[in-house]
């Protein structure tokens, strides 16, 4: 039982609250129960695993938790990495919010096939809100990392006013769904290069968009749909 | 301009921190240029607001702030309500998180023409968190407050597994789209009494079921771009 602060697996967790700590080292923290199980299901096996009472004084792995109400359970794991590909896949450059990476990461395990690639600009994968916001999926279906130029199969850039509306762009093999941040959207030059543009229709008295995690759920959900039903 | 934190408008705004003193007084906050600018494009007047340097002192606006980074305008507004209806509208139950709350609430302003309607266990739709996860849309859509029983024309209950998949349910007049909590989904007398009963699909080897919020997104694309076919 860890009954000491400077125990070296709880200093390694504190450290990886740093994304810079998480680059060097490749690991991450995974805490709570259903994200360790997600990871057990996935067959991914942690580097460590601190039970609360059990490994560890519970009041040393609350002050290491970075969940407001403590934990249970706190997980360290080696970050893995997909190459880019799949018949349906996304692409975010710009996406610097960890809830909207997870949560994309999310429904891409849902929905798609490829995971989620990660171009210029976005934010950690494996930093705890992200881990956290993916329930797991980010064990099942590990990001990759890639520059928009590096994509194989048909890049449509998801815009949100420009190009067709989504559900009357037909899809045509392997794709790439491409989404920006959501302020300012996919840079110019990726709206240029990329093989089709396409939107999600909006009502006129609308919001002028939806949340980039929203309108990637929505195109996920729509291209499937499609390319089952072609 | 306010200099001391005994202010009666800085009292106010931290008080509307707690929801029970939102419910009692029928107010809320607003913090950031874009929400008040999203209130002002609605037509929604302010009770007050406060911009910082000009009106109170930046420390004190910044001390009864819920953004990490501090805010430079806040505002004091009146809680509005709508009434349930539209040709598509959300009935929500269980729905805990705010940020779901509010995220949805954006994406049926986005998708849909009637307001999110908030059944027993969801979040306070004009907490902080929800109001900034509405980007506004909170002003342009008043959610609404009702009952499962009291909602008009077909109750559509999305369920992670029972039910048709969404595409293949016709959509007959205007339709109630039924979201419950993430967990434990719809409560089961809900499901019962639901006119139809649908589900997004999902990958076998997907999680379980998407983010709520996601759910809801997909749901109204996918109802609003079926009634325009019809």
């Amino acid at each position: 039982m860890i009954t000491s602060p400077d125990n070296q697996q709880l200093k390694t967790i504190r450290k990886l609250a740093d994304k810079r700590h998480r680059m060097r080292s490749g690991l991450f923290v995974a805490e709570s129960e259903d994200l360790i199980e997600a990871a057990e299901a996935a067959g991914v096996e942690p580097e460590a695993v601190l039970v609360s009472g059990v490994d560890v004084e519970p009041a040393l792995l609350a002050a290491v938790s970075t969940l407001g109400s403590g934990t249970r359970v706190m997980g360290i794991y080696r970050q893995r990495w997909s190459a880019p590909g799949g018949d349906l896949s996304v692409y975010l450059e710009g996406v610097g919010d960890p809830g909207n990476v997870g949560t994309i990461i999310r429904s891409a395990h849902a929905l798609a096939d490829g995971p989620v690639t990660l171009g210029p600009g976005c934010a950690d994968p494996y930093s705890p809100k992200a881990v956290r916001a993916s329930m797991g999926s980010v064990f099942h279906r590990p990001p990759a990392h890639a520059a928009f130029g590096e994509l194989a199969g048909t890049t449509m850039a998801l815009d949100a006013r420009r190009g067709l509306p989504l559900s009357e762009l037909p899809v045509v093999g392997p794709e790439v769904v491409c989404l920006g941040s959501e302020r300012a959207g996919l840079p110019s030059s990726v709206l240029a290069a990329a093989q089709a543009v396409a939107h999600i229709p909006v009502r006129k008295d609308g919001p002028d968009s939806l949340n980039v995690a929203m309108a990637a759920a929505v195109a996920l959900y729509e291209r499937a749909r499609m390319a089952a039903d072609a």
